[in-house]
């Protein structure tokens, strides 16, 4: 096997609106060469195991939708965080067969890059699925964790209103909220998520936003002492009626805006109360998990130890095969998975 | 002088929009006794010598504005931050002739009041101009200490633009944030104040809105290097022009939004861009100076500091007569004035 065919996702033309297509992202077959001559110094070469799906790579695929990251660059593999198996080495600190974490793995099924790129390997002692890697362990559970307990400093008995609540961030960030004393509510979009939301992942209670045209009066019935802290994951309307229903001094980390990546900006919803921010002295503040790294050990000492006493359940919604990466990427925009999705790219 | 006659502006009917009229704020005259006997213990009879004219005292009287202070109990008299001389006292912390802060002073000729509602007197030693105690060391100084320094965390060579920046709080914030080596533009509404701005208050640029149909073009202009702090005065349409020209971290201190104040919510303009809040990490913050007030000594000993010092200018905008409140209250929304506008009760 020195040398592979490895599938690659490319960016082909990027998408000012709507939802990437087969027209921005294109699959082609690529070859790779394994033979260790071949590997430069300080390089690894990677079999991708699993790859975490997540919206915000939406806006790298324009590079003019809000979020500051870099456009990924046309006719080159794009990349995602990921699992990933060691098969060749040229650093010293990994051996074959290692599995590692890949923050900027390529969405391909054989990659060779610096070993810089690769920060740490998974220990297979520690009992935890790898998957978790790119899940409860990977950007939704820090995104999570930096929302509720770096911003939204939680206190025992504040009520918690999260968006978004089945997706693999929601889950996630409820059930920290929960194992810190809060009340937790969550927001989503069919009624077989309410139920799981309450059953599987114990949030105090639940409802189906398709259902609740009036979400003023949603949040009056939900929340009669108000929001202490909002995990903001989709924007718009959710955001200006939440504003209606703010206690003194709430805060509203913003992770992502679901219902608003794929619209120009002078087409999205308008938020028309932000003055209630000044009386109630609201901090409404924007994170991108690269300026948390130096919180990430804290992160994953107290994740690994929530997973290990299983007092976190987390849940996937498993892509298989790399082909299956565009379906899996557009599956995030329809409100259609429960939990992470990901790709699991050895089907 | 054992009985005077005051007059006093009361809340006659809550104005639930525009600005509020001689229908909503009414005039009187009562009768105020001065006989020793007549003062309960713990009180003091005050007669007001300056009174502070504000922007947030417009959502006092409809209560329904986004601010959650209370509503002016129909019928009573209103009040505001004053300057007043002590004139008669129970209390054994002032004597007749004490000037002093009255926080809660009935925009009113004289009042009787608790003691505890009058929180310091003004050394007259200082050498400071009594009028400044409504102004650069009253309600519109500390709101932009506590936006510029607590909130915006200055720091030299960074970016600020300040919106009203003309009106009482806006040359405060804009100094401060001169002060700390910030490069500092203003955006007010005449050519006038666009000069005072930059001769006489030392802003690096400054610039007329109603000149600028393209907000957005303007700030291309005026910070080809982006915004790291706004310090937001106005709302609406200028809030979302910044906002697709903040840096990374930027600070967006909430003080008020006077261009949005007089409408109710639902017809206030919308911020469609908030989504670059994520991307750029952009942290806005409202504040209303009771919970900062911890932090009210410091304020004062640099402010006084700086006063001393000439290294602040001021400016007011006097109005003489307690009849001449209304007026006074209803041109702040009218861009009409520059500097702090004061009420100046002895004409």
């Amino acid at each position: 096997m020195e040398v592979v065919e490895s599938k690659e996702w490319y960016m082909a033309a990027y998408a000012e609106e709507g939802v990437p297509s087969s027209d921005h992202l294109k699959i082609r077959t690529v070859t790779v060469s394994l033979a260790v001559d071949s590997i430069p110094d300080d390089h690894v070469a990677i079999q991708s195991l699993w790859i975490s799906v997540d919206p915000y790579l939406r806006s790298r695929m324009t590079g003019a939708g809000g979020l500051s990251v870099n456009q990924f660059p046309l006719n080159q593999a794009i990349s995602s965080y990921g699992v990933g198996k060691i098969i060749r080495s040229k650093s010293s600190r990994f051996e074959e067969g290692d599995l590692v974490i890949c923050p900027a793995m390529p969405v391909a099924e054989y990659c060779v890059i610096p070993s810089n790129y690769v920060p740490r390997k998974i220990d297979p002692a520690s009992g935890i699925d790898p998957v978790e890697y790119v899940a409860m362990l990977g950007i939704p559970g820090f995104a999570a964790w930096v929302g509720i307990e770096v911003l939204g400093n939680p206190k025992i008995g504040e009520n918690v209103f999260i968006s978004a609540a089945a997706g693999g961030v929601g889950i996630a960030a409820g059930q920290l909220a929960k194992l810190k004393g809060c009340r937790v509510i969550g927001s989503c979009g069919s009624d077989d998520k309410v139920k799981l939301l309450k059953e599987e992942f114990g949030f105090d209670d639940a409802f189906n936003y398709k259902k609740e045209p009036d979400l003023d009066a949603a949040l009056s019935k939900y929340f009669p002492n108000g929001i202490d802290i909002y995990f903001e994951n989709v924007g718009g309307k959710t955001l200006e009626a939440v504003l209606n229903h703010v206690n003194a001094y709430a805060r509203i980390p913003l992770c992502g805006m679901i219902s608003q990546y794929n619209k120009v900006w002078t087409e999205r919803e308008g938020v028309r109360n932000l003055l209630n921010m000044v009386g109630k002295e609201v901090r409404m503040q924007g994170f991108m998990l690269r300026s948390y790294q130096d919180r990430s050990a804290d992160f994953i000492a107290e994740m690994e130890g929530y997973l290990k006493e299983k007092k976190i359940t987390s849940k996937h919604k498993i892509y298989k095969g790399i082909e299956s990466f565009l379906d899996s990427f557009a599956s995030l925009f329809s409100s259609s998975n429960i939990g992470k999705v990901v790709v699991q790219v050895e089907a």
